[in-house]
């Protein structure tokens, strides 16, 4: 293990954790720390320098997102063996980790970029080496209505009946069921009453829960999805040892006349506000006919609404729940595009059927959400503070969104070889460049200093994956961001072979 | 629906929920409500009232625990036929769901108690009607550190780096991971590095991933346990598909000498501190031979140290991790006692083997838990206030079991046929009634207003499980309440035929 002296400026512009990432960089990329070298514990560097945990943290973390370091179990950090040119591993494709899961390793899911363009952005020099990160996770946390949940956990924080210090309701807490019943009947159109809600902490988690209930009966199950679905979904159906056949997307969304051909399905998994990851929404006709094949034929459908809070364009398409006449909707929704991630609050709608399978309790649910989160979201969304913040973003990513589009409209050639799908609702787009290899987009963006996200992944059958397509997602970027990580995109890519 | 115009009386020394839920009660059983009305909701009443909604659902779950109204999914609460003498149901049996799990319906989990003598246990009259409950998953809420938890709370929610608004570290949050290192190594004995640790949202999903992580092979999973064990354990297990080898227990553990005769487990799932529920502490000689036949036979071992930080007697014995030099322990803990229930924190210490395949990524876990609580709960324990609270509770805790301890002696017959076991640690422990059946001992408590548990429905085989043995968790009340609680028990069980 080695010591580190880097000098701290605290008065700097610069964050200290800035400071820090960039000393230990230089040190490696100059040789002055060998490769194989252990780095202090976080612990050890801070207690040394005197200062925080968090900026020794943060800059280890950014170091090992960018492949610097490596971080070996019980034994610490260490530094890696760098290329002659001293460029950091591409990590292209762990971006998009998660509709609610992910990974908070800076330089992945589009957060990477606030460390290094926060406070420093206005300076010359080295700016043109930092990531602009269009990763599809990131929200604009800048606008975390911070002020307003102080004053709600610290109402819940009052232990006058000790509620909020013991175990919750299983299925969430009633208070917030009735803000999430009567937020979803106004903003998407679902008809439920609170008790058939039941919270969970995250998209995933939900999900998981409705497969336990669908597949109660024991045999294998089958399920139909999209032919192109999130890993974790992926992974949640290996878990559930589903038998899988994916239905190929239209740009109106899902061939529901596959649907007569395949062979029995338990349930039929849809995100048709706003696919993932392709973007387009599943228009009325196939709706309808969605809805009347599940009802015919026996077939659960899992709708994920998980960003269909933001549409801009024409007129908000109700959820798919909201027009189910037979119970065969089960709905999710979440907090994480909405309000922040970091809460681990989603929700799912159950119809009756799986909501009495919910109380026979046989299923493995257990809720871990935090009582105190969701009693302070119940608070912040009953005084108001939700629909204004959502009204704020809808308006703030409206922007983004346009600045994004117009930016790519007026760089990139209109010779009918670019084309975007996807961009009328959520926080990411796709773009598609006829000829081009979707890895090496990645690479030439990589290359200018942009990290662009490969969609062929995201297929369940690879050979269907679409070429020449990558995903930018926008949330977390300012549109001063997004106009240079275009203007470097353009760069990038005219001049590939 | 009826409308309720209960007369509330917002200067009284009782709380409003407590005035709501005598007034629907009398109404109830005077026959002025009759059977199968609606009662309305929560929002309406509320509103009605002019009150918040916290009293009229607090109101409304009492009632609905104690079996006076049912909830109709979708439809809202409905009053209940009553019995003749207008005695609620009997609920035994759900007072224990959970070692992290569980369940908040008041009038379960020991912690409907609060209800009633809150503010009115000096009053005269009714106070001989209210419940006092032996219920395992409470613990004392009222010391619960509010203030500092609101300083740490605030002291999260600024967006500087935004780093606690996004997706945490799919691991958990390092600096929480390095505060519990300490901790278990200071207070348990664990030898671990922060990077070992994967944090979860209870028990039970870090229990998940160590079973999803130990079953990647595919094939079928076989375990071992402990031949009595939680309810969410057991439910864990089927949804592995684990086939489950019971082992006997003595009086100190696990029957580690019919391990051999086992056929080959994947693992054995152990609670060496304070086996649940019978309460006893593996003994050192079998800690060592459980070691060394999981070392030579390849076999992970799963220990659950659920309340490893309350002991009462002799030395503190340290984690079966600890003593674990060939990477065979999983070891899980959980803030769930320590602290509460309610911020949904846990955390796994995995063996290099098993962290590998985490890090490989195939399962299918995410991170439940707050990243923003977790932040708080590391700068909790950085800054002392954890060590300072387990102190105060571990002598407030044992107090209570003196107290529980000193009344059983003190009222019970001394004949040898009332037998006490595990109350050297934990906040649980259990009593043997030679002769009497659990299920008579439950109803004559429950007919003197006091709640005590079944134990036998925690075996694994049923026909193994002991008789005239019940649960009685100390946690959740006071010092008066289980003196007065045994005082009741004592008459009732005297007056059993």
């Amino acid at each position: 293990m080695i010591e580190l002296t880097p000098p701290i400026d605290e008065r700097s512009d610069e964050p200290i954790y800035v400071q820090l990432y960039r000393y230990i960089r230089q040190e490696l990329t100059e040789g002055r720390i060998a490769a194989g070298t252990r780095l202090p514990s976080v612990r050890r560097l801070s207690g040394r320098l005197g200062i925080s945990r968090t900026p020794v943290a943060l800059a280890y973390e950014q170091l090992q997102a960018e492949g610097y370091v490596r971080s070996v179990p019980r034994s610490g950090l260490f530094t890696e063996e760098l290329l002659p040119e001293s460029r950091p591993r591409i990590q292209a494709g762990d971006g998009t980790k998660g509709l609610s899961g992910g990974s908070r390793l800076l330089g992945r899911n589009g957060e990477h970029n606030d460390l290094l363009n926060n406070g420093t952005s206005a300076k010359a020099g080295p700016l043109h080496q930092l990531f602009i990160d269009f990763g599809y996770g990131a929200v604009d946390w800048s606008r975390f209505p911070a002020g307003a949940w102080r004053k709600q956990l610290n109402r819940c924080l009052q232990p006058d009946d000790g509620r909020l210090f013991r175990y919750g309701d299983p299925a969430g807490e009633p208070e917030l069921r009735e803000e999430i019943a009567s937020y979803l009947h106004r903003t998407r159109g679902v008809r439920c009453h609170p008790s058939s809600i039941v919270i969970g902490a995250g998209t995933y988690q939900s999900l998981d829960l409705i497969l336990q209930l669908i597949g109660e009966g024991g045999a294998t199950m089958h399920v139909a999805a999209e032919e192109a679905v999130n890993d974790g979904v992926k992974r949640l159906f290996d878990r559930h040892r589903a038998v899988v056949t994916p239905i190929k997307l239209d740009s109106d969304g899902l061939r529901t006349d596959e649907l007569n051909d395949t062979p029995h399905v338990h349930a039929v998994y849809v995100t048709p506000s706003h696919q993932f990851p392709v973007g387009m929404t599943l228009s009325a006709p196939k709706r309808l006919k969605l809805l009347q094949w599940a009802a015919s034929s026996g077939t659960y459908i899992i709708e994920n609404d998980y960003d269909g809070e933001y549409r801009y364009a024409g007129r908000p398409i109700p959820a798919l729940q909201a027009m189910d006449d037979n119970g065969c909707v089960a709905y999710i929704g979440t907090f994480s595009r909405a309000l922040t991630p970091s809460f681990r609050l989603s929700y799912a709608v159950l119809p009756p059927s799986l909501l009495e399978r919910f109380h026979a309790n046989r299923h493995s649910y257990d809720q871990l959400s935090s009582p105190l989160l969701q009693q302070a979201m119940a608070f912040f969304m009953e005084s108001g503070g939700f629909g204004k913040h959502m009204r704020a973003m809808r308006s703030l990513y409206q922007r983004k969104r346009d600045a994004l589009l117009q930016a790519l409209r007026e760089s990139l050639p209109a010779d009918g070889m670019v084309r975007i799908v996807g961009e009328s609702s959520g926080l990411h787009l796709l773009l598609t460049w006829e000829g081009k290899e979707e890895e090496a987009m990645i690479t030439a963006a990589e290359e200018k200093g942009v990290r662009v996200y490969p969609v062929s992944r995201y297929w369940l059958r690879g050979e269907d994956a679409p070429n020449g397509t990558v995903l930018l997602g926008f949330g977390g970027l300012t549109e001063r961001q997004i106009q240079a990580g275009v203007s470097r995109l353009t760069e990038a890519w005219l001049g590939m072979p």
